[in-house]
């Protein structure tokens, strides 16, 4: 009874999970291989186009809004006066636009190790884009742990760390170590938000271990907000927020409401929904 | 680059939706043509055993515990006293159980026209049957829109219809028709709760006619309430409340907090984030 998906449907198979999902492909535009990584763009029947890297969907335009909103707005809206901006990954550009929303942001930079990732973006993903040439943003292409290092201490109000799974190239930065050195760059008040992949699949795992680890780093409070992603394992994501001397647990509800730009699916009922954490994460999460 | 997946993969297209989920199968247990439809079984690496009816995924042990819990406490926390409640479909017995939870509930009746598939849970997924033997449950096998018509008027307080997608079988439970009879059988302050699909494929189609049509069966509320399902389409999913002469959009907060029994999923914070839709919805649905 089970169908076989034929050559037109793409497929990640997310195989410790025990999982797969596919889309179906009108097009292959691109295949490349980065420096980095193998990078791939194609076109799909009904989630617009799709951005793969070593296999892995990074993102299509249709549920994009969904990651990217959920991992700026709520770390800029818990921030009391966030203005100096650091993005680590992101080379597509999509969180870098959501946080360009906000007006009272003066600088943002962004640090991909993949210059081809935001070239990619440029070709195909234009509404991610669109808001690169805000004078205030900048984009790097390095590695983002150096330029951590070499940053001046206490000089920024909020790390977005987007980057792809703990595993590989990117598992340097789900470490308490990292943690550390983000902590040190941090001023007071400042926010630490990481992508922090399952609540169904990682909840006794990763974004256990994350809590630990950030409040090892020094972090004194930590929270994480799940919300959907239909193309990530499990169609169930979330993000994960740490803060240097504030309450990420807290945020500023009327700044939120009365926010001067749209969103698809932030809001601050959203924001206060995701802190409600269901009662199994609530169990392994709140013990401590 | 994309991965093929072997006959070791149980895969369910979801062809109008350009989209396919697959869990990995250990053994099948089971494949029958019941009277109405192809049912099957599975048990899988990561989900535990898996049911499938007519090539659609219908639950897992894993993750059922989203749907159940939310197609019956959001409902039951919002009508002021349920006593009487009825469940169309459900023949697996999940939303049943959460049901019975409720002390103050003294009988509920699940009409479901198939009955192998009860028979199906009794024998692989005894948790789900596990309060069957409750005095107050009462298990019908037959058609549950018959049975609707033939019941007296203004004697239920709660109906949940817990049934396939609205395609095949279950097309004539999504319609206007259908919910004026349900409306005839509440008493005054009942409410009708539909599983309503995925809020990223279905807002602008099935669920915004959810809404029209309980309207004009003369329900004076209606809300949808979203939530994650990893094994449904787009892994995002949904339920739709409809009260006769009671707001939908309000429950009995304190009474939920204070529930005398363990959720998974559901809790007072999880109901209040539910019923704040995302934006995108909030612009189709909130309209009228």
């Amino acid at each position: 009874m089970s169908e076989h998906l034929d050559a037109s449907w793409f497929t990640e198979a997310f195989t410790r999970c025990g999982s797969a999902f596919s889309l179906k492909i009108t097009a292959k535009l691109h295949e490349e291989q980065t420096q980095y990584q193998k990078l791939a763009i194609y076109d799909t029947e009904t989630y617009g186009k799709l951005m793969v890297l070593d296999g892995c969907v990074m993102l299509t335009d249709r549920d994009n809004f969904l990651y990217h909103e959920m991992m700026s707005h709520p770390a800029l809206f818990t921030h009391a006066r966030p203005r100096r901006v650091v993005i680590i990954g992101g080379g597509d550009c999509g969180t870098l636009k959501e946080v360009l929303k906000h007006p009272g942001v003066e600088k943002v930079t962004q640090i991909d190790i993949d210059e081809r990732v935001t070239w990619a973006a440029e070709q195909w993903f234009p509404a991610l884009v669109e808001s690169n040439q805000d004078p205030r943003a900048e984009l790097l292409f390095e590695d983002g742990v150096k330029w951590v290092d070499e940053c001046e201490e206490a000089s920024v109000d909020l790390i977005i760390v987007d980057s792809t799974d703990p595993v590989g190239p990117a598992e340097g930065l789900f470490k308490v170590d990292f943690f550390k050195r983000c902590f040190r760059i941090l001023r007071e008040g400042g926010i630490l938000v990481q992508q922090s992949e399952s609540p169904l699949y990682h909840t006794h795992s990763i974004i256990k271990e994350l809590h630990t680890d950030m409040q090892a780093a020094g972090f004194q409070t930590t929270a994480t907000l799940p919300f959907p992603q239909p193309v990530y394992p499990s169609g169930w994501w979330s993000c994960t927020m740490a803060g240097k001397e504030c309450n990420v647990k807290q945020f500023r509800d009327a700044d939120a409401s009365a926010r001067p730009f749209d969103t698809e699916y932030y809001s601050a009922d959203i924001h206060r929904g995701a802190l409600a954490l269901p009662p199994f994460m609530q169990r392994v999460l709140n013990r401590r």
